[in-house]
C-alpha cells in the first residue's frame, strides 16, 4: 500500500463515472479486502444476484500491508476487482470492467497500457485524510513542545529543561494542498485556536477548515507570516522542490515545517542547510527525497528534525480500514444497481 | 519557579479576600516582574498615588527562572510584593500586608511561621492551564503516533514501520483533576473528537470541557473504559500513588497514561512493572517520583515511556508570562482602589 498520502477530497455523492456495461448476469466481483464474516455478508447483501468471491485474508486486518492474491481461474472470469492487484497482472483479467483500489493513489493503474481501454478505476480517496492529518498534527505538537529533543535526552538519562515551547493557539498555519489530508489537518489546528490559510491551485474553491484560501502565486507573500507550514501536496512538476533555499529564507525563525505529502516537495539540500543554520524551529518529515532516507543523510542527526518512515497514511488507523471498506461497499452496491460509482479516477 | 503544575481554576471576578489595611498613603509595592517599559507604565497608571518600585529585570523575559531580588532598604518599607521572594526572607518585610506570587503554588508561603498573621497571599492560578494542558495534549499525540519510538529509531538511522497508531477521535478521555489544567486539556481533546470524563472531589461542580463529571469513588469503574487517562491532581495524601498496581491492571492494553500533576500520583514501582509487562500502550510523564528521575531508573529505557523534565508549566509559553502580568496588574489596580483581590490563597 504505497502512495497513500495522496491529496484530494471526494464527495461520496458525486455521480461522474459509469458502472461499466450494465450487464450483471455474468458479473463476478473478486473482493481482496481482509473482511470479517459479517462484512462479507454485508457485501453479499449489497449486490443481490451478482456473484462475489472473497479472497482476502481477515488475518491481515490491522497489518500495514494488505495483499491481493487472486487464484488464476478467477482472474479469467472477473469483471470487477476490489484490491490493489499487481499492475503487471492486469493483463491476466480479460473481462475486467472495474477496479476499486484500497489506496488513494492510482498512478500505477492509470499509466498507459496497464489497463484496457474502458476499464473504470475507483479509489479510496477520503479514507486517509484522518490518519495523515492527525500524523501531521502530532508531529506539529511534538516539535512545538520540543519532544524529539527530550526523547534524545531521555536516551542519555538526562533531566534538563530545554526552555521555551510554542503553541498553535493564536498561530497562523499555512496549509499547502487542501484536499482530504490538508483539510483534515486544518480542521484540527483550527479547533485548537489557530488561524488557517490554505494554498491550492484553484483558490476560488473553498475547503473545510480553511479560513482563507490563496493560490500558489501568493506563496512567497504568505510564508513570512506562517508559524506552521504543512505540505500535503501530490507529486507533480509544479510542486517539486516547492520549498527551496530561497523559500527557507522567507520563514520565521520560530516556524515549524511539516511534510506528509511527497518527499520531493522540499529540496533536501536546502533543508539540510536551513536546519544546520537554525533558520527555523523544527521540521517534521513523514516523506523524504529519496525514500527511504539514505543512512548517510545528515537529517537523521538534526536535533530539530523529526523523521517518521512514511507511516502517516496506510492502515495505521483502524478507522482507515473501516472507511476503505465503506467506500468499496458503496461502489459494489452501485455496481449491482447500475448506478454511477463514487471516487472515479478514470 | 518550582511547583507550577498546580490545579485550580479561579474566576477573576471572585471577591473573597481583602486589600489589607486600606491605608494607601504610605503604601509601597515592590514589583519583581521582568516588565517592559510599557508594562511598567501600565502598572503605574493602574495605581495612581501608590508608590511602586520596579526591581525586575526585563532580560529575564523568556527565561525559565525569574528571580526576585529586592534591595534591603526597600524590604523595610514594602507593604506589598509582587514576586516569589525567598520564603526565608519574608521576616525581612516588617510592613508586608500583601504578597502576589507569579507561581500557582504558594505552599512555601502559607506554611506556618513564614508570613505574619494577616498577610494576604494571592497567586497566579489561571496562568498555567494552557501551557500544562497543551503539554499533556502533545505527549498524548506523540504516544498515539508512536513518535518517541520513531525518535529512537531515528537515532539509529532506521527507516522501519512500527505499525498501528491510535487516535483520540471517538476515544474516551478520563481527566483526573479538573482545575485550570485538567479543564484546558479536556477542552483540547474534546475539540479533536474525544468524549471527556472528569474526576474531581466535588462531582457536582462542573468544569469547562468535561462531558460528564464523577467523584473519586467511581475511579475504578471508569478506568477500564478509558482510552486516555490524564492526571492533573495536586499533591495531597488522597492522591499519593492514586494509580497503583491494582489500577494499572484495570487499564485497557491500548491505554495512554499522562501525568503533569504531581509525580507521586503514580506508584513508580507499579509503573515500571506495567510497562515491562506491556499492560498499556504508553505513558507520558512530565513529573516523576522522585524528581529529577534518578539515573538508574528503568523508566528512562522504556520504549513506551516518554519523559520530559517538569517543563509543562513554568514560563515555557510566552502566553503564560502575559497572563501572570495581567493577574498582577489587576490586583495592583484593586489594591490601589481598595477593592477585594482576585486569586486569594490566604
Amino acid at each position: 500500500m504505497a502512495a497513500n498520502n495522496e491529496v484530494g477530497v471526494e464527495d461520496v455523492t458525486e455521480t461522474n463515472g459509469t458502472t461499466g456495461d450494465g450487464n450483471r448476469g455474468d458479473a463476478l466481483i473478486i473482493n481482496c479486502l481482509p473482511l470479517t464474516d459479517a462484512e462479507r455478508r454485508a457485501f453479499a447483501a449489497a449486490a443481490p444476484g451478482v456473484r462475489q468471491e472473497f479472497v482476502g485474508n481477515p488475518i491481515e486486518r490491522g497489518t500495514m500491508i494488505w495483499k491481493a492474491h487472486v487464484p488464476a481461474e478467477l482472474k479469467a472470469k472477473a469483471t470487477a476487482v476490489i484490491g490493489n492487484i499487481p499492475p503487471s497482472d492486469c493483463r491476466d483479467y480479460p473481462r475486467l470492467a472495474w477496479l476499486q483500489t484500497w489506496s488513494a493513489g492510482v498512478d500505477k493503474y492509470v499509466a498507459p497500457g496497464v489497463l484496457a481501454d474502458g476499464v473504470t478505476v475507483t479509489n479510496a480517496t477520503g479514507a486517509y485524510g484522518q490518519t495523515v492529518g492527525e500524523h501531521l498534527f502530532a508531529m506539529m505538537w511534538a516539535l512545538m513542545r520540543n519532544l524529539p529533543d527530550y526523547a534524545r535526552q531521555q536516551g542519555e538519562r538526562r533531566w534538563h529543561d530545554l526552555g521555551r515551547a510554542l503553541s498553535p493557539a493564536g498561530a497562523t498555519v499555512l496549509v499547502i494542498g487542501t484536499g482530504d489530508i490538508g483539510s483534515h489537518f486544518a480542521r484540527l489546528v483550527k479547533a485548537v485556536g489557530a488561524h488557517t490559510v490554505g494554498i491550492r491551485r484553484d483558490a476560488a474553491k473553498p475547503a473545510d477548515g480553511i479560513d482563507e484560501m490563496h493560490g500558489f502565486d501568493e506563496l512567497d507573500a504568505l510564508l513570512p507570516e506562517a508559524d506552521v507550514v504543512a505540505l500535503a501536496v501530490p507529486a507533480s512538476p509544479d510542486t517539486t522542490h516547492l520549498i527551496d533555499a530561497r523559500r527557507f529564507s522567507l520563514l520565521k525563525s520560530t516556524a515549524v515545517l511539516l511534510n506528509a505529502g511527497r518527499g520531493n516537495a522540499i529540496d533536501p539540500i536546502a533543508l539540510e542547510r536551513a536546519l544546520a543554520e537554525d533558520q527555523l524551529h523544527g521540521v517534521g518529515l513523514d516523506v523524504t527525497e529519496p525514500e527511504p532516507l539514505p543512512a548517510d543523510s545528515p537529517l537523521w542527526d538534526e536535533p530539530h528534525c523529526l523523521i517518521t518512515p512514511h507511516v502517516a497514511g496506510g492502515n495505521h488507523l483502524e478507522a482507515t480500514e473501516r472507511r476503505i471498506i465503506d467506500i468499496a461497499l458503496e461502489n459494489v452496491r452501485r455496481y449491482a444497481a447500475g448506478e454511477p460509482f463514487v471516487n472515479v479516477r478514470r
